[in-house]
């Protein structure tokens, strides 16, 4: 691999993500081998907000793989969180573990502590900007349960507009060929414009779609997400919509034999108890091939060469970062860099356009 | 073992328990051999309530058989608590892990999620209605302490009517020939009816007592419990009681050279602590007989065959369970099943009777 | 070792200091050699209020030594802090694991649970009364960046008054030959009366400061310590002297091209994060020596000879403690004894002054 943190699913190659995920599957079949793989390394997982599945996923890859973990998962009673910079506890715990996964809600902020960090670093969600592990969870699943990440019809259906997870999926899907996306949901809901654009540049063929259950029967692959009450404005149109993209028994009748049914869970009421036996059904199997994918992630970060991050950007004398989440207004040493897009200047850390 | 869950300690037969007891007996005379039993092997302690000294005492069990933990402890920060059916945190904890110890408030609620774990699952107490391991913690006291689980005069004193401990010791220890029971307390905390029942159905002789120094000098066991202030009407009621149920070194003076004493911990004042160096005091070493009993029963449990629980009973059109702690009000997909018992229904999960 | 506790670093022989300091040399030269050292062993760390940096410290040198690791870290959620005796949790715990580390805010309650403690037990602060494995920490930092502990000039700069980490290294060191401290603060925070006799005894040569800059040029060792806003009587007061005490680039420039900046960690703003990158500035490193100190002194304290510790000390008829943060205050069982110092009576456990 080039780069020994994962920040960014964007930032790793299609080869090297593909070589991750010939290593979940050798994993998989022979998880015997890897038994003592990590004997003797230690992890630290801080999470900065609490996400218990998230970190007893990314615990349990690295036990499986014989190594150790030590960690928060309290901000409120993680002192090392209080009063003290990013940058010292990342500069302190490099000091004490071969590996850092860490939980932020600061956005930008993983990016900003692989600067600092002297061992590899793995981005588990910096606030609603990034959450690469969940989409290499995503394409682990896809690639052994279709045999490859090519040529699927793939449904995504729920909340397209918020959805981190559903984006960094198209983006990373859309470079594989013959894939073809149906965007189900309400026009409130849709895929923001920028997302639009990814698409159209890939090339892949997509379509909208205001109903699952016209849409299912095309379908290889349905990626469910939850919709939130919040998003509407008003309770009203919440409740007249949320039955549309509720899978239930009478809608997985309609669909191919060999679709499967994809969520990133936790769900909440957007598939039905019932469907869950249902062999089609493959959210709760998707969770344990999130294991796998760590395991093949915290082996290729320990064999990978370690060495800081250097982020991509230049400073604009004066200008700061206009997003008040950006780790760069929480954590005053980190420099404010910035990279072109289109003629327009992105903060490197959080990847919000600066205004004029 | 004829099932691979331990949901409540009624289900497991007695030879089955006598060969756990001998296991655990085996483990603390040559805990060497026992080092790497577990090796690979990934406990998830789920504590959806707080209780550190169960916590511990099964996390160290397994470490000290080689293997690891996860889990979380803390309601407030487990997200994967929240917004989640138990079913649906269960099937993803079974991916990760070999076995599963939960502890949670809903009564009924281990055997519920037993339905649905693809490991075998250990009820670490289910709120007030079940907590078999405390009473194994109990039998391997007092079979390695005794030699035997017979012939035994037994004083329970204290709360003999809230107990759970108390009572499933009671209908363990009467299945036993040989032991006498001697229930010592107030009226007011008296064993409640149906446990009566057992005792008579089993055939063991029993008495009542009010009073701990009159009875003291006939045991061979003398287990002590906690009394509850708010049990009583009055403050002054409870003040003018609790004395006589304080183990003292004077009415130590009164008991059997050979007499033991057990308590579940944590004592508050009931014991006073002149008596912790007496050396039949064994309630310290019954909490280290408890890490070699869940070493023993983890042993067992891994070594069964894992499938689903499928508890006793059927629906009965329209019923519900009234107990609305009971698990089937909280979790809307559990079936309601409920088993007969006397003429009368009762529910499945949390043992409550249906009222007509 | 003479003891198998550590409580107070004082108890320790300079001798054996000595020998855990070497011990810590060699493992961070040769970490391999003691991956297994502690292979089946477990570690309770008791931390009745959180202190994250500190546990993970002790947790990453448990496990780097082969070791396992149970316990909380949550007051609020430590049931078995709840309502229970500091003696019986220790009594349950020294049943399950091989050492405890325990940090309380009780003073003295260190040295009352090594009474009850059937295993090893180290003190990781009770309190603001004592905090051995900081001090060993700055001891194996000093020794090995330094090349031994004597002939020094050491500045102490900040919060003279209410450190104990300061007051116990300089107790420490003064036992050194040829070792020279400045004490760089306030008059308001300056060094108090029984250390300032502390120094007078042991016959090191010292002299006071109000300027780090006048005095950084003269230093082998800066030891710099927080300032906190709450010990000045105003807010302008605070905001007027701060920035005396505040170590930037510009200082450093004044400083010997061999000083060494130490900091326990975590920092304010006492250092500007420019002269992390000057590499005479060991805070972070220190970290990194904390956690082989641990190392060997586990090691040291495994092999040791357990017994429980007899406090030095006597009953005074009706005597007690005034110090309301004392543990005989809060644990009733632990006796009342005092030591005489110069005449005076003083607390075994907290070390007060007993007032006639």
């Amino acid at each position: 691999m080039q780069t020994h943190n994962l920040i960014d699913l964007g930032d790793i190659s299609k080869a090297d993500l593909d070589e991750i995920i010939r290593l979940a599957a050798m994993i998989k079949a022979n998880p015997s081998i890897f038994t003592d793989a990590c004997h003797g390394k230690i992890m630290a997982t801080l999470f900065y907000e609490p996400s218990t599945r998230t970190q007893m996923s990314f615990q349990t890859a690295m036990l499986r793989l014989g190594g150790q973990i030590i960690g928060f998962d309290n901000p409120s009673n993680a002192s090392v969180a209080k009063g003290e910079s990013l940058k010292d506890t990342i500069r302190v715990v490099s000091g004490y573990a071969d590996v850092i996964v860490m939980r932020n809600p600061v956005e930008g902020s993983a990016l900003a502590a692989s600067m600092y960090s002297e061992v590899p670093l793995i981005n588990a969600g910096d606030g609603g900007h990034l959450h690469p592990t969940q989409t290499l969870t995503d394409l682990v699943t896809l690639s052994a349960e279709k045999g490859s990440l090519e040529n699927m019809t793939i449904g995504l259906c729920g909340d397209m507009k918020n959805g981190r997870t559903v984006h960094s999926l198209i983006k990373t899907l859309s470079k594989y060929k013959g894939n073809k996306f149906i965007l189900i949901s309400t026009p409130e809901l849709q895929l923001p414009p920028y997302m639009l654009d990814v698409l159209r540049e890939s090339g892949c063929p997509y379509s909208f779609s205001d109903s699952l259950e016209k849409s299912i029967a095309e379908l290889d692959v349905l990626y469910m997400t939850r919709i939130q009450q919040e998003r509407f404005r008003t309770a009203e149109e919440y409740e007249a919509q949320k039955g549309i993209y509720v899978l239930d028994k009478a809608k997985m009748a309609l669909a191919k034999p060999d679709l499967i049914v994809l969520h990133p869970l936790p769900r909440v009421d957007e598939i039905t108890v019932e469907v869950d036996d249902d062999p089609r059904a493959k959210y709760f199997a998707q969770a344990e091939y999130g294991m796998y994918a760590r395991m093949a992630l915290i082996i290729t970060m320990l064999t990978g060469k370690a060495d800081q991050d250097v982020p991509n950007g230049k400073v604009l004398d004066g200008r700061c970062c206009q997003n008040p989440r950006c780790v760069t207004r929480s954590e005053g040493y980190v420099p404010h860099l910035f990279y072109e897009k289109g003629g327009r200047s992105v903060c490197s850390f959080c990847d919000s356009l600066l205004e004029e």
